[in-house]
């Protein structure tokens, strides 16, 4: 009688374990096979330039030169693994994890948002092919950010096979947008804040919003630790240093300088509100989740008009208001948000979602002054609505529609792929094994040992010279079900020597009784490792 | 009959709470308004460059080039908020607050000292207003190294209104001082170890002593853990790495090529003499303290010279010197010093006060060999005592004239802020709330559970199903004071069941009875939380 | 009568502490004499460029230009620095040596380097010196990485006078090592997968199998904590950043574009390879310690070949079967190179060792296919066999010569260097010391507490305010051997107070009865500092 039962709980034990690697596998063979076919490199095209344009500060530099993206490109690229990696690092059983997967995701996303944007972007016809130059890899860096801000949204939420998933779908998605938004519609953007900061939070948090849609997220283990705290400062911190360089990334000449100022002050200018607001509605004490968050809003909000001539009193009182707001939404909305089931682990939502909007919103204003949009120098003959000689209202209606539309292509994207990591097939984590390392790692002894009764017992009380061996050819392992990740560990660590009880006397006391696997008897009289009052 | 210790005390705790948050605010406001009525970018004059003059690489780059400077600054930027804020996080129980605090005072300074330094040095009467620029930037962060050197000094032993009001203070005063020094006095000073390193340590020991006059400062609390002295490791590499960018960045041509060189040289000089002399004068045995710090007292001490011509040998023999000096300082002066109640939290007399006088010194020998200092370039004809031409022994003199007005202001300075932040408006920390982040911060379950026998009972013992929740609305909270720390934590985390006494039985057994704070009585025999053996 | 024994183990104690701080100071005042004799600063030679030339992006940089080698430069030190000293941090008990001893050893050899290369590379004897200019900093830190590679395999298992000894000795190799290949040879091999990876890794897996040829290493020490290996993500991830900046660093032109693109995209593909492989070999769990080092294999696998047109294709290939083989390294090679005594503490061989002969070979595939290696770029008339007229199949040839000259000198060297460190004037440190700090730091408190019953015994039951003092000037102290790390600990900080004898008088108690120095008697029956239940 074949127990389908059985099959089932098999097949899904196997999706578990060897879905994300096998899904990584076949999606790299492809991109292999796609860079072979159609990638190429973006070297300058003629040796000799005609130095006096080149020399003219204001014009764009030749395309495939190194010397003036290379040096922003890396700021940006640390932003990305280090920046947004140790950010995250801040949940205390789950920072293995959060700086691991999102240095997996962004090694994935950089290959594959390469490839989209030249398909989309910058595909030759007659080639038959797109150039990948230092340009590129920035571009490509940024559609990153964008899923790394959807990453923070699920945090500890889902497993590695999910997030390699939503990073295939979100990617070609954001880039569409991106390009519909910049070379249709011809919003300016210079940081990004509309396609990468809005589309990335809301994205995010439409898929967090599926996968929990029946069920409340709550964990003791959603919580940090001294020492996770600090780490995730390390990423604030990069954040903060490099945001101008994130944000001028792509200008040149002039609109490179403002963009720099601009972002300077407006970020200094947020971590001065974060404090000044996180003191206010804290008694006088800090949070230290709104400084390694909230500071950077001034980034954020400063993005679409950072490379305009707003001033730098313009460019402080964008950062001191985005200081405010997120600080506030990290206090008060992310509770309010979890009320009607989204949860946002990382607050993308204070962090990218409101300034981005915020900054949506400038972008918008300073359309209707061309004194300060130099809006002219976005347009090209592919606009719509005029081309190269729109007015200024139109810019500052498409810069709404540009908004609106990345609203839209956000939520819904990040529903339907909330639907598609819903498929049984992904085998998606449930609530107890949320925020918790010891799914997807095989962790380090004091791991374990903390946060477990029995872990602490162990790790305070067993004998040091009785060192547990590793040895993966065990017979079948007897598994009492105690507290899973203790057990899991000890049967790992000592198949010889299983604890086969664990039997709670009193109060005040637990039994362990091992039995010695080697005589592959399970006798629960034999060998008592120690008994000790807890 | 009004009880006025009871509005004193009422009046302390308002002030204590919010005079910081206020004064952020206030400050930011005042900023906001100077920055709309006097700052500008500081965008390249002319559109075509005389390309020949542009290329010959020992002329000064154009005004607003971006290019130039940027990686330079961005390295410089890094150091503030990375370098500076990691190396301070060695205290094991203050590292929230010196990281966030370095942060905090750090984009408050840029800030104000962009302002302050466009008054001073930049001001064009025609326009009305200063340009900002990359190099400003630069300078900006400058200014803020001095700033977060005298932070080092009273670090753990202020609160943060302290430390703002200590930042306002000192950027005029740093800012004065540097301008007579190098545009009245000429003294040249490439890595600004008179402006920066001497004005910073003396300034922020000057406040220390004014502040601790009448107290000896000791703490269990001031020494560090693995971890904490792990993280500020992260400081002192990222010091280490980038501080040719420090000692470089406003150089150019030949000037900026020694800078580097010689920088590199000299500072690798001091990492092998301090690991020499802390070995030898600790048995065989290497202190951390000694490599966290000692080892960039040769960034400090090639400062003032750094540019010049002192060759790869000069700048080795100085670094090695400085390492000497530097480790000897961290062994034996700093507890001479505390005897005398100057009380170093970070040692910035070992590391930036003694180098940086020793850079000063070395300024002075090298004016008098013209052939080294090339002098004639830092002159111009709004110098004292001959312009434009000046002889070497009276730049020698200028030099020494540079480093005595220094010392005086920076000493002046910082007894002047030290006895204003005296002042009982301040509500200055009493000893025992010294080096302790529970002051400022609500800190994480693990911070709390270290160092107090009662917070490791609570961690180790508690049931990990029992999770406090946070509610802000309960009653006047009961707290016995058992260990401030500890009660408070559970006050807050729990309002609801407040430990009510904590009676020590014997000598292996604590009894914690707990009250239930809903029905808003506290019946001592009420639910006993747990007894346990400890 | 003299008491031989005695004054051996005075000689050997005064060796074991002072020979390090001795031999630096002795290397370093030589370093000093030969700086002052023989190196200049590397300056421009002409003030006016010939601009069109300069322009031209496909020639050489002219000499001493500072700002087309400095950020490539500022990312290598930081590699260096950081990113090898925090990859090296993952010993839980070893990270203030792994973080330190990188720092002194890279600063040693930066120091070191300039001067070897400068002899054998760039001597000039007209005016009998050598220049430094970035470029020569920059090579500098390419030999350092040489040695930190070797020091991975020997990390833990050393004393720093060792260190010192094993870096003179290897410099000096490594440099003739890469003459011969790249000035005679004419040996392409942009990113130095041969001449610092191969060197390196098998230098330092010579060195290791020599020091350990008679026993085996175990050490319950040779593990991680959770603290120690996230900090060990620090360094990976400035290693991945910064890798493309290693590989381009001394290339210009088209080679410069294609060195960073192709490492970009070589580097990333092992990124994903390595999880993929981590997960199918752990039954769907990852290890930490693969995605802390063969994620960088593709960092290295495409160095030979990084600035040849191998094709976004070509470096994706190589950086995918990097990250398998690394990672298969990590999970059984590791394992079976212990068997037969080569004992890689860092897994050298895997990260750096296997995929730098993989360079090695795809750079003679490369070299057979002149149209993607344009191996005549790298020719000049000094090259043996034909000058700068060699065959393709020539070329092929010499390129396999270098890779096999490469392995041969480090092989060879590293037995020679292993030896000598044997020689018993170095006090090599016995197998309880490996991996321990206490060895060679003064540590704090928790480091102690952690890992033995007393030290937990200590940390959670000591009164908090018996803080015990330190005190140099004990009488002649008296050790009871229970657990060295503690007891040493004690000793330390209370000279005046020893704990004599540690007994067990049951299961459940442990009696430490201490004895009052200062009467200077041992008293066993005297002051029992605490009884307790452990």
């Amino acid at each position: 009688m074949v127990d389908f039962d059985d099959i089932k709980e098999y097949v899904k034990g196997a999706l578990k374990q060897y879905m994300f690697p096998v899904a990584l596998l076949v999606f790299q063979c492809v991109f292999i096979v796609l860079y072979g076919v159609h990638a190429d490199y973006g070297l300058q095209k003629h040796e000799t330039t005609n130095i006096t344009e080149a020399m003219s500060h204001n014009s764009e530099p030749p395309e495939g030169d190194v010397e003036f993206y290379y040096s922003f490109f890396q700021d940006v690229h640390v932003m990305m693994f280090i920046g947004f990696g140790f950010l995250m690092t801040f949940l205390r059983r789950y920072s293995f994890s959060s700086v691991s997967f999102n240095f997996l995701i962004a090694a994935f996303v950089v290959e594959w948002a390469i490839l989209v944007h030249g398909y989309v972007f910058e595909w030759n016809p007659v080639t038959k092919s797109f150039p990948v130059d230092v340009k590129t890899l920035l571009k490509a860096d940024f559609v990153c950010a964008s899923v790394l801000i959807s990453f923070g949204a699920v945090l500890g939420k889902t497993n590695p096979a999910q997030l390699v998933v939503l990073a295939l779908i979100e990617v070609v998605i954001q880039v569409w947008n991106e390009y519909i938004g910049l070379v249709l519609f011809c919003v300016y953007d210079a940081g990004e804040s509309i396609f990468v900061h809005v589309f990335g939070a809301y994205f995010g948090l439409a898929v967090s919003y599926t996968l929990q849609r029946h069920h409340i997220v709550e964990s003791t283990k959603e919580s940090s630790s001294y020492a996770s705290d600090i780490f995730s400062m390390i990423g604030t911190l990069f954040l903060f240093c490099f945001w101008p360089s994130f944000n001028a990334g792509t200008a040149y000449g002039d609109g490179r300088l403002r963009a720099i100022v601009n972002t300077y002050v407006s970020i200094s200018a947020s971590v001065i509100l974060t404090f000044t607001v996180s003191a206010l509605v804290g008694k006088g004490k800090e949070e230290i989740i709104h400084i390694q968050n909230a500071t950077l809003a001034g980034g954020v909000a400063v993005g679409t008009v950072a490379d305009k001539n707003i001033g730098l009193f313009g460019a402080m009182i964008i950062g001191s208001l985005a200081g405010i707001i997120s600080t506030l939404g990290y206090k008060y909305l992310l509770e309010l948000l979890k009320k009607i089931r989204i949860h946002d682990t990382c607050g993308v939502h204070n962090l990218h979602g409101m300034p981005g909007v915020f900054s949506g919103l400038a972008g918008i204003v300073v359309a209707s002054m061309p004194w300060r949009s130099y809006y002219h120098e976005n347009l090209s003959d592919k606009c719509l609505s005029g081309g190269e000689h729109r007015s200024a209202a139109v810019q500052a209606g498409y810069q709404c529609a540009g908004l609106l539309l990345t609203l839209g292509m956000a939520i819904v994207g990040g529903v339907f792929t909330g639907l598609i990591l819903r498929l049984p097939i992904f085998a998606s984590p449930d609530n107890n094994s949320y925020f918790d390392d010891s799914l997807n790692w095989h962790v380090p002894q004091d791991f374990v040992a903390e946060d477990s009764a029995l872990g602490s017992l162990i790790k305070n009380i067993l004998p040091t010279n009785m060192q547990l061996e590793e040895n993966p050819k065990q017979a079948t392992p007897i598994i009492v079900k105690y507290n899973p990740n203790t057990i899991e560990f000890i049967q790992e660590k000592s198949p010889r020597q299983s604890i086969q009880t664990v039997s709670r006397q009193s109060d005040q006391s637990v039994f362990l009784n091992v039995a010695d696997l080697k005589n592959d008897q399970s006798n629960p009289t034999s060998p008592v490792l120690f008994t000790q009052r807890l």
